[in-house]
């Protein structure tokens, strides 16, 4: 059996988010349909590193599956890209080890949110960024972002709903902000992140950038261990799982 | 009953057409269902300064509809807008004249065309810009610009399925052709278009940016009065009315 990486983008405006579920077109969903179909109607199940919700975008999203077809790396990439929907894109296909896990493997992952920050919306981008007409301090979010830099416990910044077990202490090795023409832009790398978590800590920070939250209440928010102090879940539209990122060694057989 | 005037923008990806047809989405058929609820069930037909094809965008498409409710012009802007989806916009509307009539009173209208010239294609521009890793000499189709520009027989660059009766005499006061970036853009103003005349029109003007076709073909192009002769018609997705002209008289009662 070889056991694949296969590094995807997608737009997520189309899906009812990543995983897979019954009566539902889902991103998890369109990948094991086509892999189904190569493999003679053999169900094939993919692994990815993560889900990512309903709206909600990624440009290098990876997953892996085992098979036992014998076709190249480019043979793959060729093959899965004419088969798969128009709004899924195959990146790359890597043969990596049997123990190669795109979860489990993942040094940290990078998501990136994208404010639109005008007067008017733009009907063409209103998937893709999220609208907002306030004036932000740029380098009051700056410093802010410093303060959530580390390892915390980020209950303050979870859904509610969460279904994760265990603690919610992560680690957040780097958040930045910072403004690109008419765009506001941010970064977050971190060890792993609990659901919604980067959407609230966006949300959080742009109440920061216009405001509505002080600055130096981020402490006492972190502290607290409550969603109930924390800033808005922003909607997911604006939101990109940028990168994985693994071992240099995964990426050779 | 007042005449008013609304000019709109839409996303043309997630409509079959602008034109109301029964049994599919079509930006005509979701305007009217508005209207059809704001005079208590009453049908109100509103009529377009022209129709765009399925996959068209609309910066500035206009209509014109009559009405005995009295709101004013500021209110039905904020109730179409909130009534509306989300893929329309309404970008301005103007109580006007009784004799105005978005299709017989405009002077000229103006269609764009964005051609992404990059070596990938851009998953989340998809749908809002034709793409093409091509080399095009970007002076050698503006020289070529200059050869469609005036009044022609434009038989050559028409669907032949059109149902236009009459004549296929059109007049083109401009049309350019500049890169910005990454982008090709288009821009035709003119009298009238026919069916796919500005899709055409771009496809051969490609065609000759690419070195597909002779330049100093065009001039026989268009003597032959033959759509066989003339480039591809280019998918719709790049192209947008982006604004119709009229007398400034017009937008006064």
């Amino acid at each position: 059996m070889q056991n694949i990486k296969c590094t995807i983008a997608y737009d997520g405006s189309t899906f009812s988010g990543s995983q897979i579920q019954p009566q539902a077109r889902t991103v998890q969903g369109e990948v094991e349909k086509v892999l189904k179909k190569m493999h003679k109607d053999k169900p094939i199940r993919i692994y990815p590193s993560g889900r990512t919700d309903a709206g909600v975008h990624a440009l290098g999203q990876v997953f892996h599956f085992k098979t036992d077809l014998t076709i190249p790396e480019t043979g793959w990439h060729k093959a899965l890209q004419s088969l798969l929907p128009r709004d899924i894109q195959i990146k790359q296909v890597r043969f990596v080890e049997d123990t190669f896990h795109a979860r489990f493997s993942a040094l940290d992952k990078e998501y990136r949110y994208i404010v639109l920050n005008t007067e008017e919306p733009d009907l063409f981008r209103r998937n893709f960024t999220y609208h907002s007409a306030f004036t932000y301090d740029i380098e009051k979010m700056q410093a802010a972002c410093k303060v959530l830099e580390g390892e915390h416990d980020f209950t303050s910044f979870a859904s509610t709903k969460s279904t994760v077990t265990g603690d919610k202490i992560r680690t957040i090795y780097e958040i930045s902000c910072h403004r690109i023409n008419k765009e506001v832009r941010f970064s977050v790398r971190g060890s792993g992140f609990l659901q919604h978590m980067v959407r609230i800590i966006v949300g959080t920070l742009l109440d920061i950038g216009c405001g509505n939250i002080p600055a130096d209440e981020l402490t006492h928010i972190l502290e607290a261990k409550d969603r109930e102090k924390a800033g808005i879940t922003i909607p997911p539209e604006g939101l990109y799982l940028w990168e994985v990122n693994y071992e240099k060694e995964t990426d050779n057989t």
